[in-house]
């Protein structure tokens, strides 16, 4: 059942979906079985209306190294167009589901986060990093291209010249530059990383989820489109916004001057 | 007559439109009508060929606080599509006379821009803050979604991120954490505010209007499209910029070795 | 012969093509016979095996002042359409040989570059400067337009209200403030600036030349489309790099603990 492989600790506290890669002996090196139970907790967390935010961390001082290589399909004969399946199936669709997932997701990067592991921090909404995190394009190292959405995923947070020296040479990123860089929204010592964690998600769990959500997606499809189908996803995504409890209370609440109190619907 | 609303100051002066929110004991929060005088004035201002420059601006101690909540529709009975149709013809439809502006537009941050009044700001080619300015995504804070093109202009400017963190928490931006990221040009001290823009606007005035204009709408347009399209749309923007007299004096005077008289056509 | 004109240095050296602009007398402006034979050499670049990394830079205090503007058509008739033309078959051409030059192409900037020289620069995946480098956008000081694909550059690297600052005031920007930026990669001291092209284009060369075309493709393409083109093209870009003998070496090195040597194929 690797469903419930054990590598995958899950816990919901407080609203927030605590999902933990628990392979530190592996570096938290993914499996298959663990990328399946990951989709397999956020689409939970997109459906779960208990679960309003969603933290992504690791055991040990690793994130994650990548997909797990010994995973990966043999040297043997292939057929045209496995290689591209697989990478569909698999990385990319683990990283969709983060950027699709109906919940803010936040990755709180304890450790090394290299190749889908790094694609897999930096595709979250909100990216948390200990100081002694790194972030690490290792697949030139290995003869490969960047898998799991890096090639999207990067420019847009650090532009494309940057994006290539980190893909060209492999190098590790330490997480203050990364933070410099746009590329994490906060750098803080390992022992507060948890707080931390804890503290955001806390208060996205206690915001308009709904709201969130609508945002989430026009940020996310921002870079993807023109102004005019921004636009109209936008006045689109106000006007559910606008007929959610949360915003009843939001407008209330501000004209009362008191503090709102969303239930995520 | 809203068009002649008091609570938009309006001069030229040496070829600079100077477009003054004035409402400070409401945050100059906007109301309708004075949205409407600002997408008049940046309509005349495109069309007058004496006015090679704006300037937005407010006085008091904040920019511009959104738009005015007392004027957004009621919790009553609604109609599907509504609140999509009121946010195409206002908060989209001045953030777009801004873009589409066929003179430069400088943003003086005297204060606070919130919401509605941060998006106005960013949508202007440059904006020039005080210290005391700061920035705030206000919209999750009552439960509602970014609107004027919030998610559509800050990801270009940040990142999609560093957007998020701001629009998911709504916490204020401090000027000199915007001026870091990017998101604006130049920071300066509160009594220098106006002689910074009064600077900026006096050398964009005394520039190649056209020139300017055809640069900003190719910048507009960069990261809405893709390279053969940006390739073919300078192609005809640096046709039509050559058979300006501008264009002709700018060589001139280059082979002269003086400075330029731009008399902006 | 414009194919063999002096003012382009060539040589090939452990694997990289080192092309030198060589008109110091002129800060580099670049003249057409340069500008073609830049493309050549670029295009001889991509198809020789025996070339895994290109190196841009420039002799003297210059690295490169722009299209020589005497060799812009002159101010006499034109018919419509001509300057668009020589655009796209010009500048537009030597950008384009650049972004699509097979192998990876660094910029080592050593001096002012202007203009087209600017684009020149920001077109290659790398750049080094040296810390006298400086950017100008000069066209609005001669009344024109960016052309060689500026406008579709910068933004991409900056965002568009930096890039229109650079672009409406036509001012240096400073190689540190590039860095600072995300500009250029790196800036080190000018009696550095060759060894350190020299570092970085030879750990290039000694790459797996082929994933990295393919990532400097992927990386390209990203901020011009949306993701589910992104993730397709990844996904076979993934497996072409999988089928080469570089790919193979590369995970048979990192399961055997040893550095991986790539042929680049």
């Amino acid at each position: 059942m690797p469903v419930t492989a054990p590598e995958v600790l899950h816990r919901v506290e407080n609203g927030v979906s605590w999902l933990t890669l628990d392979r530190p002996e592996a570096m938290n090196a993914l499996t298959p079985a663990q990328r399946e139970r990951l989709i397999t907790l956020l689409s939970e967390a997109s459906a779960d209306p208990a679960v309003r935010a969603v933290v992504i961390t690791a055991t040990g001082s690793a994130f994650c190294a990548g997909a797990d290589l010994r995973a990966a399909p043999g040297g043997g004969e292939r057929v045209a167009g496995d290689v591209a399946r697989l990478i569909r199936g698999g990385a990319q669709r683990l990283i969709a589901s983060v950027l699709d997932c109906e919940k803010p997701v936040i990755a709180a990067v304890n450790g090394t986060a290299a190749g889908l592991g790094a694609h897999l921090a930096l595709a979250c909404d909100l990216v948390i990093a200990a100081e002694e995190a790194r972030f690490i394009e290792v697949f030139a190292r290995r003869g490969l291209v960047p898998d799991g959405g890096g090639a999207y995923l990067l420019p847009r947070l650090i532009g494309p010249q940057r994006a290539k020296e980190l893909m060209f040479f492999g190098d590790a990123l330490p997480a203050r530059d990364a933070e410099r860089w746009g590329l994490v929204n906060r750098v803080v010592p390992a022992e507060e990383l948890e707080k931390t964690a804890r503290a955001w998600s806390d208060r996205l769990a206690t915001g308009p989820t709904r709201a969130l959500s609508l945002t989430k997606h026009l940020v996310n499809a921002a870079l993807d489109t023109d102004r005019a189908t921004a636009f109209a996803a936008e006045a689109a995504a106000v006007e559910l916004a606008m007929t959610t409890q949360d915003a009843n209370e939001g407008v209330t609440s501000f004209r009362d001057r008191r503090s709102p109190r969303f239930q995520g619907r």
